[in-house]
């Protein structure tokens, strides 16, 4: 199943990565008015970059759970991967985390510039609802919208954005003294259940939702999500503390030394370890009532938890 | 009909504050998992800072041109409103064109800091979505995608954003000499409906999609709002070049300062007066269809061009 995971993992990649190039293309919309070649430049420097896709994956495999498959799914993926590509881009921004490079290559301010990189973020992010909210994404106005709704929730004040703040907040950048802030285990875990998380089971719940799962369905889903959510960023603790930046193509310790609680410095490594293993376990089990159609995404558990970058 | 329109205009403002403000208050919508209370403050600061809510206004008459009033249309101005103060507060950032006052008051990244003001901008055009996909906005999913994809197209690449991206060229910020470009007229007038003019025939546009509007009915308002669009920001060329700051609330001169190409530049301070006049005259003539009903529309497009501020 692993190598079965492998291929769709590469295959789903290509396969968004096909749309993005198209939805990227000079050729403008209706009610578009011209389309500059810079920004539309940025955009691309922004999402084409490779990546693993992990979350148009999710967003595809799980539709797929239920026969649902196509360009819909496929555009529903690019919408929100344009969100985590628009995050990173304004992550990265000298006033957030600083950072100039990304997947190995210079970060979007570096390359081209801060003004640019800004509105390259709030172009992916407009761009991402323009998607979701075109008839080629879903027959129904009802599962559009809902798409919609599902993006905003997760991205927003309560979720991904929130939680950006809230890990600003957590460095000490807010206070005069500019030290980091003590903060304990459930601080930590809204943190990142906010900031990663929120769109980590966005992406579970499009699929959910493009593949009109019922009410159960949806339930054992989302618990899916929240615990792939919490896994993912567990494994980013510990790849953080024992990473390699060659490996990762970005830098490692990070976190670590600017003084920010993780749950590695919590816990120490083997308990984190073991926790993780036993979210790995729960994203599995909330799979159960899907059987052997859901494989694919129990093998996506184990690949989140045991990746190097 | 203008004493009636700065009523109106006040009035509507005051509906749609009240509905911001119910949008920003620190209950949790479902789905969110917190609201961090600095991200509330600055968005508050963002959108309560007063303001004409001139766009707002533009939804709420042109709905009700067509009967129709309410909660749903305040949301939709509120919404739209959200993506106007969230451009606000990208736009005064140190990278972009590195204000400190707006309205009179410090803009976001002074009143706190740059990264929670890339974050409220996020925020802010986030919650525009979440907003209009809310069925307390429109009973009808077809109705609010129609809305989303509205807003969406009018503030991306080929509209608003994209209009940012070529302001910030004109200036001549992405060539290694520096040098304003020298812009002609088509150039301008293409830059300004991306930058200005979208987002103002959006709010004429959702208008007339909460109102369900026809086909015939749809191009005349499509022509007011055009029409409108250039009229503002020809009247706003003219504030810039003749102004005081203080009416304003904002540095003036400063289009002119960078040598970017305006209007009033182009044409001289009578030639501009003229067309603004004319287009005044082609705004009020595309709601002949309307007749009576129409007259507040036709004040907001004399406002639009009267305004001293």
């Amino acid at each position: 199943m692993q190598a079965e995971f492998k291929d769709r993992l590469k295959g789903n990649a290509e396969a968004v990565e096909g749309v993005l190039d198209a939805l990227l293309a000079p050729e403008r919309l209706p009610g578009e008015i011209a389309r500059p070649e810079r920004l539309m430049a940025a955009m691309q420097h922004a999402t084409l970059a490779g990546g693993k896709r992990l979350r148009p994956f999710l967003v595809i495999e799980t539709a797929r759970l239920f026969g649902t498959e196509g360009e819909g799914v496929l555009r529903a993926g690019a919408a929100l991967e344009c969100v985590h590509c628009y995050s990173l881009v304004h992550d990265d921004l000298p006033a957030m985390d600083d950072d100039d490079l990304r997947r190995g290559k210079p970060t979007v301010h570096k390359a081209f510039d801060e003004a640019t990189a800004i509105l390259v973020g709030d172009a992916l992010l407009t761009l991402a609802f323009d998607v979701l909210g075109e008839e080629a994404t879903a027959a129904s106005a009802e599962t559009r919208i809902a798409l919609v709704t599902s993006l905003a929730r997760a991205s927003g004040i309560g979720g991904m954005v929130g939680g950006q703040l809230l890990d600003l907040s957590a460095e000490g950048r807010f206070t005069a003294e500019g030290h980091p802030l003590a903060l304990d285990e459930s601080d930590i875990l809204r943190l990142q259940a906010m900031k990663t998380g929120a769109l980590l089971s966005a992406a579970v719940e499009m699929g959910a939702i493009l593949g009109d799962a019922d009410g159960d369905e949806r339930r054992a889903l989302a618990a899916y999500g929240r615990a792939l959510g919490q896994a993912f960023q567990i494994a980013d603790d510990i790849l953080d503390a024992e990473g390699d930046a060659a490996t990762m193509g970005k830098a490692v310790g990070k976190d670590m030394a600017k003084g920010k609680g993780t749950l590695v410095q919590l816990w120490g490594l083997d308990v984190a370890r073991g926790r993780l293993g036993d979210l790995v376990a729960q994203a599995e089990a909330a799979l159960e009532m899907f059987g052997e159609r859901a494989g694919i995404l129990r093998a996506a558990a184990r690949f989140v938890a045991e990746r190097q970058s």
